[in-house]
């Protein structure tokens, strides 16, 4: 069996994530029995939840054990088989974690999923056609459910979520409205990912001023947002929201380090009669199998198209997580262990 | 045609409203012309959305105009008719304002509804079998949509909208919570009401205690929420909300004098997947008639009898609705014009 390595989470946060939180290790993998599956990593998933499974205490999901390899998406190939609807060669899509190898329990239902290859990259199940396109795919039409000619806006537009978000909503006939940090990420987003307009959150630091940004890209008010930040961005949003205007809260990264971020104006969710959600997409595996065909259809179609970081072998995990947390990436963060 | 005195807004409250906020008038009520109709009050409702109309700028409606009539709810009798529906002797409900005497376009959809006399009394149609009866009616059947066996709670739990929701979810199975200001209200809410239990939270008022209250009330904790105060109230609830609580947002009474309330930590609304609704309940009309059908039925049955807060005369309409503002009322707050 080959040697494996291994990220573990070895002790949590005080404030902002560090790469000292975390530690590298060498093991070797164990012998397969029987109706497990052996698969080497192709890619790693690295995903703004993690950080917030990193602290201790009530979170949507149990905390990340201290000692334990940390959760993560990842995509590669079998190896060695011991179970019949698995075979060396087969391309997978599981939750092997932040390591070179993972052994599966081929019969545990969704842990491991088969992908063609073919027109979607590999490294797209991680992203576009993965959990965070089902991610923006569950906000948009369950929670949001635009009418064509709506405006619908998302934070950290340029990110694996918001990218996917953008191509759904514009095939729904909605105007598209990012928030993203930089000019660069901004101009992505114009030009490379379909948002009618892109703001730049480092140039609107208060809420009195993004709610005026958000004004002007969205002249008939916000009827959807999806919101994968918090804190000033959906303080704005509030402000510029629609009589009945619905919000997806899929992430509150801006609170995730230290004190809780608070919402300024709350009224004003009675005052526009929103309609305010909370989700967690893995709690809604019935929808993915029609989430994942639109977005491959989209991929196929090429009006989705991310760009993706990818960062050199499992050692870089750590610096790369962190640089993600702080908005350094352009499109899907992922690590490549081959 | 008879002289009649009037409430006006004569300017806006600086923080707190105050008694100088109103202007009391006496004007002649102009002669009937075709399809109107002359009713005289018997009873003024007042209730606490009237405050946030007396700001200046956005709230859920348009706000209340200065030297106009104030807004409120009425009922009373035809006392004279040029409209073929309605003929003297009639009792009717309507939106009459704060003013003894109202002339009414009988044509206008929904301003002006007979009433039976008979085992409902004419003021409850003001509040248990009126608008706060039907807000409780469609935040809880509409919004927290509750499974018999469901923990519920509700702020403002003695008020008209509170005792309307405690029977309603008490029809349903629930287990139902209410937060009130006081010993006295809180066992008025247990001994009459039908509340399971009534936290005072004039012994909470920071978070972290009234979390511990709802802790100890809410034992399996909580899977709905009706708001008519926000402030420290929706924050603890937060804090004991269970997977996929529902949060109907009706009043932040708390946050209309002065500077908005801030939310602690709105990440727990995504950390518990929780749906947050505001709602106003005269854009849900055509829910009424089941809604006032069930209450009138709770009514007859016994199972809703709250008390009222009785004012006489309409000079003491600013001093009680102050009060109102304050909690002093026990029951629905009324102010008795004949």
């Amino acid at each position: 069996m080959p040697r494996n390595t291994q990220i573990v989470l070895d002790n949590r946060p005080q404030g902002a994530a560090t790469e000292g939180n975390f530690r590298l290790i060498a093991t070797d993998t164990p012998p397969l029995t029987d109706g497990q599956v052996l698969v080497r990593h192709h890619y790693l998933s690295l995903d703004p939840y993690m950080r917030g499974r990193m602290n201790e205490g009530k979170s949507y999901a149990a905390c990340q054990p201290l000692g334990e390899v940390m959760i993560g998406g990842t995509v590669g190939e079998v190896v060695e088989s011991r179970h019949p609807r698995f075979a060396a060669g087969d391309k997978v899509v599981g939750m092997g974690g932040w390591q070179e190898y993972s052994v599966v329990d081929g019969n545990a239902p969704g842990l491991l999923r088969k992908v063609e290859g073919g027109p979607v990259p590999l490294s797209y199940y991680l992203g576009a056609v993965g959990m965070p396109g089902v991610t923006a795919w569950y906000g948009l039409t369950q929670i949001i459910a635009p009418k064509a000619g709506e405006t619908v806006t998302v934070s950290a537009a340029t990110g694996a979520v918001g990218s996917a978000f953008a191509a759904l909503a514009k095939a729904r006939g909605c105007r598209v409205v990012g928030v993203a940090g930089g000019p660069q990420k901004c101009r992505y987003a114009t030009e490379e990912l379909g948002f009618d307009a892109c703001i730049d959150h480092r140039l609107h630091t208060d809420v009195k001023s993004m709610s005026r940004a958000l004004k002007d890209a969205c002249p008939d008010g916000i009827d959807g947002h999806f919101e994968n930040v918090g804190g000033t961005i959906l303080d704005a949003v509030l402000l510029r929201a629609n009589a009945f205007a619905r919000v997806a809260l899929c992430g509150m990264i801006a609170g995730y380090d230290g004190a809780p971020l608070p919402l300024q104006n709350p009224a004003l969710m009675l005052i526009n009669r929103m309609r305010v959600e909370g989700f967690i997409v893995s709690e809604h595996m019935q929808l993915w199998p029609q989430a994942l065909q639109e977005l491959a259809a989209l991929v196929v179609a090429g009006t989705l198209h991310p760009r993706e970081s990818i960062a050199q072998g499992l050692a870089s995990a750590p610096a790369a997580f962190i640089g993600l947390l702080h908005g350094k990436n352009m499109g899907k963060q992922l690590v490549k262990l081959i």
